[in-house]
């Protein structure tokens, strides 16, 4: 096995230089932008090679297809470093301060935190885009990825670790677990002492693994089991088009809708017309029996399992609520706490819903597809933290830095 | 066993009510603060019961003094109470706010936790200021405190409850657990779902285990073993008054020093002026073999174990340095991430000591007493957090609260 041990000395060492490079990060992540793209034909045959292990593996497709890397991806990588490189550096911020009555400056100043780990799963993307987070936030990372795509983030590893040296930092600012076993996955889970935070960026099975093992501070990022309520009041073109979307426009990913709550007042007019849209997706309701009454017995009976299931897929849950208060307790008690919307055209139902729900994010009149750190204008995100400890939402480079107080006096004495 | 899940249960559905109650938390807090003074014969008269039962126990004078309420001490507990109702309520604070090109209104809100666990040991105060922190800051407690101090704890979680009743809240605001078995911290431990945030309050053992045991969110407070270096540039008449200061006007707190670091240019000047001081108060010092050589071989040879000790006590470890790097690589390795003082007249290495070394607090020319919530201008505090995850350094009312983001729109799909 892989000394972890090792590797957090290494990462604290280099952790030290990081925290004060200043613009040399912005220099590393722009020549590992460039040497994604002219080193992409090795990176594509070292794909090439996951693809043909996953396929001899019988991996089903849709995730051979995340697991597949081509020119276009490998530009998006790049584009994505280029684009965290252009963001402002958070180190250093002065958060706040003030001056004591007795002449004491206190001064809260944005500081990394010094050793991320991060452990996702098959997307080789997230190798340089969790790198170029963390390194822009100032910390070193320690990347535990997927065994599928173990040869192809070797060869991204490569990459950015040759840009850390271009830009005089140590390589060891980012470092690639290159043991992929079990094992590996729960020593990262403990070394406490090495790495500061860890995250988790998968699915709902991997972020509770992680959860229940770790003894390192997590940061739980999110699956999500999102709801959109259509209030009595609603606007029924409005709210068949917001769940349309929500429900359709990239049903694999969190902030995507799964279950929809209608008021019973508003049902037989609203059901059939999102379902209409829906239709042309082939999306499969599965509704409770008041939606089947209206939309018809053709309607998959939901379960109590499905109002907790995150799909990722064409299909979604539907519940006939008799007020807002049902759609509210509703929520509490099957919501991952991700994001939820309303429509509606009472004042005071938005106002209570917004108070109300308690979820990372909440929207009244809007598809819940926004919840995401380039749409919330915080550039790259590293996931969207579903705990309420820290972070909550939509995580930039912000997110992934911590604070420390600086107080600066002439003798003062207590 | 006491039913923790149903605790848990209640909690939460007191906490509902709790985070919209505004100025009804006030109240509330101003009744309990009258209600402890009316009170006050009842909690001593428990509290004798608990001192009566320790004693039998053979429990350390210093430990039955945390343990003692007197009636002066049940003021200062009332005080507290009324200080916290003054404090600015954190809940609903517009952190930030913003409209993206695409008409979608983005505030960053402050909101409750949920149900805030704390677990703590022997004194009886912190039953009443620990359940006012979390009141103010919108969410239901539960309380586990020491089992020396249980009949007293009761006492006050009656007074808590009366009172909260008497503004019209859910006494489950405030629950504190009965059972003072192992069993029943462990389990507050993997509350899952039902706490959302659990904050250990005590010594180095307590801090551990339940950073060890828990599967709920932590925030870690302070065990601080806090150091003071004495740059070669120091004045050595400052220098002695804030080592003496951060030494002895209360060795048993947090934020006492523990360690003093000495440039080697200056400690046959600084440590015999220092030792002075400290001599009035009989406080043992531990060398290393330099500080023996200029002090005398009546001084402690220090361990390697003296240096990672948080004495609490009038006993001060001491080491004579080569350099700044040095004394900032020894805080690297020893210190316990509180709180660290640099006494120096040079700029380059004040700026450096506040830029390298990475604590909660650091001090340039200022006794390490200050890290205090109080001190700081927070108000009352729960803890000083030694962790970088959520909060650093003392946590006052609004540490205990988290964010969601509320979107509004009209009818914004991506």
């Amino acid at each position: 096995m892989t000394d972890l041990t090792k590797m957090g000395e290494k990462a604290r060492a280099a952790s030290r230089a990081l925290a004060a490079a200043g613009p040399k990060k912005d220099k590393a992540l722009l020549a590992a932008a460039e040497g994604l793209e002219s080193g992409a034909e090795k990176i594509l045959e070292e794909n090439r090679k996951d693809l043909a292990a996953a396929k001899a593996e019988g991996m089903r497709p849709a995730l051979l297809d995340r697991l597949a890397v081509n020119r276009e991806r490998i530009k998006g990588m790049a584009g994505s470093l280029r684009g965290v490189a252009a963001q402002k550096d958070p180190v250093g911020e002065v958060v706040s301060g003030f001056t004591r009555p007795n002449g004491l400056k206190i001064e809260k100043v944005r500081v990394p935190f010094g050793v991320i780990g991060v452990i996702y799963e098959a997307r080789p993307n997230v190798t340089s885009d969790a790198a170029a987070i963390c390194i822009k936030a100032g910390s070193a990372v320690i990347l535990r990825g997927g065994r599928e795509a173990y040869r192809t983030n070797t060869a991204v590893e490569e990459i950015l670790r040759a840009s850390l040296r271009k830009a005089g930092l140590p390589e060891d600012c980012v470092q690639l677990v290159h043991d992929v076993s079990r094992e590996s996955a729960r020593a990262m889970m403990n070394m406490t002492g090495y790495i500061d935070v860890l995250i988790p960026r998968g699915g709902k099975n991997l972020i509770r693994t992680v959860t229940e093992n770790a003894h390192v501070p997590v940061i739980k990022t999110g699956w999500g089991n999102c709801h959109i309520y259509v209030d009595a009041s609603a606007d029924v073109n409005m709210a068949a088009n917001i769940v349309f979307n929500a429900k359709t426009s990239r049903p694999s990913v969190c902030n995507a809708a799964e279950s929809l709550l209608v008021h019973k007042d508003i049902a037989p007019k609203a059901l059939p017309a999102i379902k209409a849209m829906l239709d042309e997706k082939n999306v499969e309701l599965r509704g409770c029996e008041r939606t089947r009454t209206i939309l018809g017995s053709s309607i998959v009976p939901a379960t109590e399992e499905d109002y907790g299931t995150e799909y990722l897929d064409y299909i979604m849950s539907v519940k006939v609520v008799d007020s807002l208060d049902e759609a509210i307790t509703h929520i509490a008690k099957y919501s991952s706490g991700h994001s939820e919307a309303i429509v509606t055209e009472s004042y005071e139902n938005a106002r209570r819903f917004a108070s109300e729900v308690d979820s990372a994010a909440v929207y009244v009149n809007a598809s819940t597809r926004f919840t995401d750190g380039g749409e919330f204008g915080l550039g790259a995100e590293i996931g969207i933290s579903t705990q309420k400890l820290h972070a909550r939402g939509p995580m930039g480079v912000s997110e992934l830095t911590t604070t420390k107080f600086i107080v600066t006096g002439n003798g003062q004495i207590r």
